[in-house]
Formats: C-alpha cells, structure tokens, sequence
C-alpha cells in the first residue's frame, strides 16, 4: 500500500501542510492502487501543453480555480464548493505545480495519494477553525495566503493566468502590486475538447452501461408506473451493475424521464413528480452514466402502446435528423454542418419552427461543455472530440421526440459510442400491464 | 384549466414573445393548479422587499442571472446552464418584471404557467437557430437584445443591480453608455436567509420524509453488501414514498453513504464505487431530499456491529457536539457561538485537532447557502434563519461521526426538524446477515 507522502515534498510554511507523523492511523486506508484512472503519462501531456500555452501567452502560471479544470490538472475529483471554499491548482510554467485547499479535503487527499490517482503532491491547506497550536491562514485569509505562496515560488510579479473571474484570487492584486491577472480561461478550454486515448475508453465504457440501463428502462415501462420509480429503480441496478463491473472506479449515475405532454420540455424538469405513464404516452428519457469524471449522454423516445400518426411523424423526423446529424461528425467538416444536417431534416419533414435547441455540444468531464455554440461555429472538428448528437421535436401538448448519442468525431467515419436501438418498433412497448406488473 | 396568456401581456418585440395563436396543442397541458408551491403572497412580499432595496441602493432595478435566485423571484425551475444559455429576470424598482429566456424553455414556461407556479408572465425569448420567417435576436446577440429591451423599458440610463459578475451582461454599458451595473447581489443573498412559513412548511415536509429515508437506510445496512446498492435503493424507495406524498410536488432526492475508513471524508466522494459494508465499518450518510426547491439535511452516523472505543468515544463527542451546537440555534444568539459550542465538546473530549469544517451553513433553495461563515460571523442569529448543524470529527483510517439535521431558528429554541434517532444504541446495527438478505 502507498504511503501519503505530501509532507516530504511540501513547503513547511505558509499554508498547514500535512504532518506524516500527527495520526498514529497513518496507512490504514484502504485503496490500494488505481484502476481505470488516467495515467500519468496523460498528466505529463497536459501539463506539457499547458505550458506550451503560457509560453506562447507569456504566463508565468496558470491558476486554476473552477472544479472540472481542477480535475484536469491535478487527478483530485474536487469535494468542496470553491464559492464557500476557494481552492487553486497553480500550474507554473517552469517549477512543478502545488495546490491550497481547504482542510475539510486533508483525508480525502491522503486517500487520493494512497490510490494513486492525485497527480499533484503538494498541497497547502487553510484552516476552517481558530487553533492553539500549529497555527495557520483561516479561510477569511486566502488572498494573503495565496499572495505569500505565490511570492516564495517566484510567481510575484508578471502576468499569472486565471481559468476563471472573480473570487478571492482577484484580491491578490491588491497584495501584490506588480502581478497582473490574466484570463486564460482558453487554454483548458480547448485543451479538454479533444480526448486522448484514456479517456475515450472510459466514455465507451460509460456507453456499455447506459446501453444496459436504457434496457432495463424499457422493461419497466408499463401504463400506470409513476415515471419516478421507474428513474430511480433504473438508477438503483445500473448502481448494482457498475459495482459488478467497475468496482474500484468513481461511479454518478443520472436517470431520469418525462411522460405523454410534459416530455414536450428538453431539460426534464416539468410535471409533476407523481406523473404516470399512461397507454399512448410518449415516453423521453435521459441516462447519464459518469466513470471516474468522464460522462456519456444515451436519451431515448419510447412509446407505451402504438403512437398516433403525429407522434409516429415527429419520432420518425427526429431520427432521421438524428442519423444525419451523426454521420457529419467526421474531422474536418464544419461543425456548424452537423447542427444543419439535422435542422435540413427537420425543415424538409415540417418541423422547421418546432426546433428549439441544437443539435449538440461537447461532453467530457462536465455533461456540457465546449464547443457549446454547434450552430455557430464553423470551425473544422477536429478527431477525437466528443459530442452529444440530441436534435430533438418538442410539440407542446403532445411529447417531446429526441435520441441522444455520445459520438466520437473520427477521420472517415464518425464513432457512435451509444448503440440502444432507435427505430419505431424497438421503441414502442405494448400498453397492456400495469403497476406493479 | 389555465391557458397561457404571455403573449397578451409581453411586447411583441424585442425578442420573440410567445403567440397564442401559434401552436393547435394548446390546452392539452396536464397540470392544473399548483400545490405545495408557494403563493402569490409569497411573491408579492418579495416583490416588496426587493424595490425597497433598490430605493435603499439608488438602483433602477435589479437583474437575476443565476439559477437559484431566478427561481427565487420568479417562482421557474430554470431549465439551463446561463453560462451557455443566459437568463435574466429583471426587476425594477417601478415596472412589472420581465424575463429574458432561450426558447429551449418554451414548452416549459407554458406547463409552467398552466400549473400557475410561475410569477412573472412577460417572457422574452431568443432563439438558438436561424430562422426563415418570425426572426429573432440569436443566442450571440443577447448583450443587443438585453440592451434594446432595457431601453425601451426605461432603464437604458442610471445604475441597474446585478446578482453576479460576468457573462454576457457584462457588454451590456458598452450599448448603452449611460448604464452603470453595479453588483447588488447582497440584495437576495440576506433576503433568502430568513425564510416565511410557506418555505418552512415545505423544509418540514422534506424532514419527515428524510427520517423516512434514513429508516429505510438502517433497514437495508448489512455486512456484505454494496452502499452504491443500499444508496440508490433507498433513493428509489424514497421516490416511491414522495410519489405517495407529494405526487403534484417537484422532487429530487439526494442519498449517498460511505463505509469504514473512507467515511473519514466529510463529503463524500471517497473511495471505490464498489466500497463493501463490512461488520466493523462506521457509515455516514446524507439523505437530502429537496421539496419543490426547498433542501434539507439529514445525515446519520451508524455501525455495523458494536464499534470500538475509539470508534464510540468519537461517536458520543459528535453527538454531544450537535447537540450543544442545535440548542445555540436561539434567536438573538450569535452566530459563532453556535460554532464554538461544538468546538467547546470537541476540545473537551481530546478531539480539538480533528475539526476540519464548520458546525452549519445556511440552507433553502440551495443545499448549501449563505451564511457560510459562521465560525466568523459575529451577527446576532434571525428567526426562522434555516441552518444544518453537522459539527463531525474525522479519524483518518477510522472513520467519521457526523450527524446533521436541520434546524429552524426560534425565539428561545431552536426548532429541530429531523429527528431520526442519534443514540449509539439506535444507531448500532447487528453484524450479521451479508449480501442478498
């Protein structure tokens, strides 16, 4: 078993950091190596190309403060809100990178240390609580803190790049009149759009899964089931089959759906809880599985007992749009063709005015991400950028209609990562059975 | 059943305001009539005490950006992320309010008004795609959209409150050069603090069906078996047993546990997803359910088996904490004081240098709100103030011992809304049994 070893390697002062010997049950964690984490040959690639960028940014840091970018950069799956709990990972560009972090964190970073999953080692912790021995900065002190660490590392002066506005970061300033503060929101930004290896295999794993839950949701399906049981009884064994599979990965599991009228909302957080499904519904679902930080978006239309002309339209338009909205995600084409590719569908079938969100954004640590604008941008896309492909019909009283892949942007020929059928027969469930069925 | 009546009552441009005319659908929505939601009285006492502010303030008006606040003066769930769908609600000091919106919302904003939850009915919306006829402002055009519509609605010159710093809001003075933003987010951060009977009745609601939930969670721990399992099968119990409650209520239900020495992480996303109740273990769990939009925390320390010395004298020093900490929750009381209570136990009973987080933090549409600092904040505590009370001690490779409820502040005493035992006795559970009882 790995030993927590922040303490050898972190500066004494400012900041507590970790004592190896102030708990006598020191090593009896009980990780015991990583798997299904990133390497750390992806964390040398990124923090290459980190600081590639400030180079050619003349940055002397970066300063990451936000919880996904924090992820990115250090391996440490983030347990605070840094809105109450300010945190910073300082990337520099010539010395190795150190984190502040709140105490409320210290076991969790021991047990990231044991795992084997924290790329970064030092770490500077501010107290919650006043103390009468080992005093240090509280967390009304975090400017001063930063300011003093930033000073000892030689990162006082010059231009340091932020990942994002506001908090306390942007005191330091004050205390340090000759830094300047940067955004350099950019660089991550863009870095986190294209996937390495690693992480494409966590995203197919992730679909597998969705895959098995959507499944298991049309089993459930059944007029008179409130949809909320069905969501969370979903939810509960896709939970038994990730520990089946993945038993040593971090596991989030969203499941959630709208039925008949209310599944007209895209976001799935109308109606009322209690909705029922009900002979006729339409039935729009959502199963997000996320294997250590990475997420897949897998959404599917059923219906319970066989659909009305309308409803078979709308679907029928739905996956065509859908199906030529996948086949553009191909390196090199514009990414404003995919979003077209599906609206040409929809326009040519008569829904042209019932479209009222894109066709996609990229996904990856967080469900939404850059490039959020596939309407707008017409840059080429680029291989191994990962998408969401949802073109969707939402007729208001009636239902909504929209699949939803994760797809892997590849030369040629794009990756559709979610393979859950998509046509009308598969997706229509008979309207006999009931609660309790 | 209500009918939507936006169109009647917003401009007809800037931005694309709903047409009644519009869509054949219209009345075969499912709601009708909101219950659990707050009232109009609620909404008009809030209207009140917002335009007293910004007569305080000298602000025209005051422009919401964020989700919880956008739900707070608006009475909508919002739907998307602002940071790639911006909102605004904006409320001036003489006029009606109005929001600003993306047409993903649409269909939403429709059943919202059918089921009459939604308090402000002048709704502006932008579009995400172009469009051949009815054209609109896009999604890249809301700093123009917000600025045409501010002038037309008199609030193009002079100081308008903002709620938070950034985002497209930010280009707004460059359009109009005589408009100065000015961050109010002060404003609906004290006026969410103290909460009115409506909201306390639904955080009371949320409680009883918490103790609920941790009963169930008691029931189902058992050396041998998965938490990921025991977690999402309590969740989906819950769902059932809210359905059967509050079936016309919107509801999440947020339950998750660790085990043994990973419980030493106060919040929770330690260790493998596949972790293993084992007879010995200590589990910490937190039940959070959230009753059309009101959270409240329950969060309960058990064993399995009869635990150690450590384990137990660790045990009653947080419970002793808690409860000395619940009982300073008085009106009048300051705020720290009802940090050190806790911290006062701890020191006591040898645990002073395992405080790593605060005793409480406000709580209300969010699950964690402010105040956030209590262990410096020297104000007097208000009545009906919600806070959770969770003092926890954490023993690396032990485990930790938390509980949490959440408390009302009253006049004289504190009012604790959940109440599921606290006890070692109640709280120890028989080490047999194992997977599949």
């Amino acid at each position: 078993m790995k030993r927590y070893s922040t303490a050898r390697r972190a500066l004494p002062a400012p900041g507590r950091a970790l004592d190896d010997g102030e708990d006598s049950a020191g090593g009896r964690g009980k990780w015991s190596g990583a798997m299904g984490y990133l390497s750390r040959s992806v964390f040398r690639d990124r923090l290459a190309r980190i600081r590639e960028a400030l180079g050619e940014a003349d940055l002397a840091a970066l300063v990451v403060l936000t919880p996904e970018n924090f992820l990115y950069v250090s391996g440490y799956f983030l347990d605070v809100q840094p809105w109450e709990r300010p945190v910073a990972a300082v990337v520099p560009r010539d010395e190795d990178p150190f984190l502040i972090m709140h105490e409320l964190s210290t076991n969790h970073v021991r047990y990231a240390n044991e795992h084997d999953s924290m790329w970064i080692r030092e770490v500077h912790f501010y107290a919650e609580h006043y103390r009468l021995h080992r005093r240090t900065y509280l967390t009304p002190q975090w400017p001063q803190m930063a300011a003093d660490l930033l000073r000892r590392k030689g990162l006082g002066r010059g231009r340091l790049g932020v990942d994002s506005a506001g908090g306390p970061i942007t005191r330091v300033p004050d205390l340090l009149p000759d830094l300047r503060l940067v955004d350099a929101g950019r660089i991550l930004r863009e870095m986190r759009m294209v996937k390495c290896e690693e992480e494409l295999a966590l995203i197919r794993e992730g679909a597998e899964l969705s895959d098995w839950g959507q499944a298991r949701y049309r089993d459930h399906l059944a007029p008179g089931r409130p949809l909320a049981e069905i969501d969370t009884l979903v939810a509960h064994e896709m939970a038994a089959e990730a520990v089946r599979r993945f038993p040593e990965y971090k596991v989030e599991i969203r499941v959630s759906g709208l039925t008949g009228p209310n599944s007209a909302c895209p976001h799935g957080i109308s109606g009322d809880y209690g909705q029922v499904v009900e002979a006729g519904h339409g039935i729009v679902n959502i199963v997000i599985p996320r294997l250590n930080g990475y997420v897949c978006e897998n959404e599917r239309t059923f219906f319970v007992g066989t659909p009305t002309r309308e409803q078979a339209s709308a679907f029928e338009a739905a996956v065509e749009a859908q199906a030529a909205a996948a086949e553009a995600f191909v390196a090199g084409a514009a990414m404003a063709d995919a979003d077209a590719a599906a609206q040409r569908v929809f326009e040519r079938r008569g829904f042209a005015d019932r479209i009222i969100h894109r066709t996609g954004h990229g996904i990856g640590l967080a469900g939404h991400e850059h490039p959020d604008d596939i309407a707008f941008n017409y840059r080429p896309l680029v291989e191994n950028e990962v998408w969401s492909c949802e073109p969707g019909i939402y007729l208001y009283g009636v239902g909504g209609f929209r699949h939803d892949d994760t797809v892997i942007v590849k030369a040629g020929r794009a990756e559709i990562t979610t393979r859950f059928p998509r046509d009308l027969e598969s997706q229509t469930i008979p309207a006999k059975g009931g609660r309790g069925r």
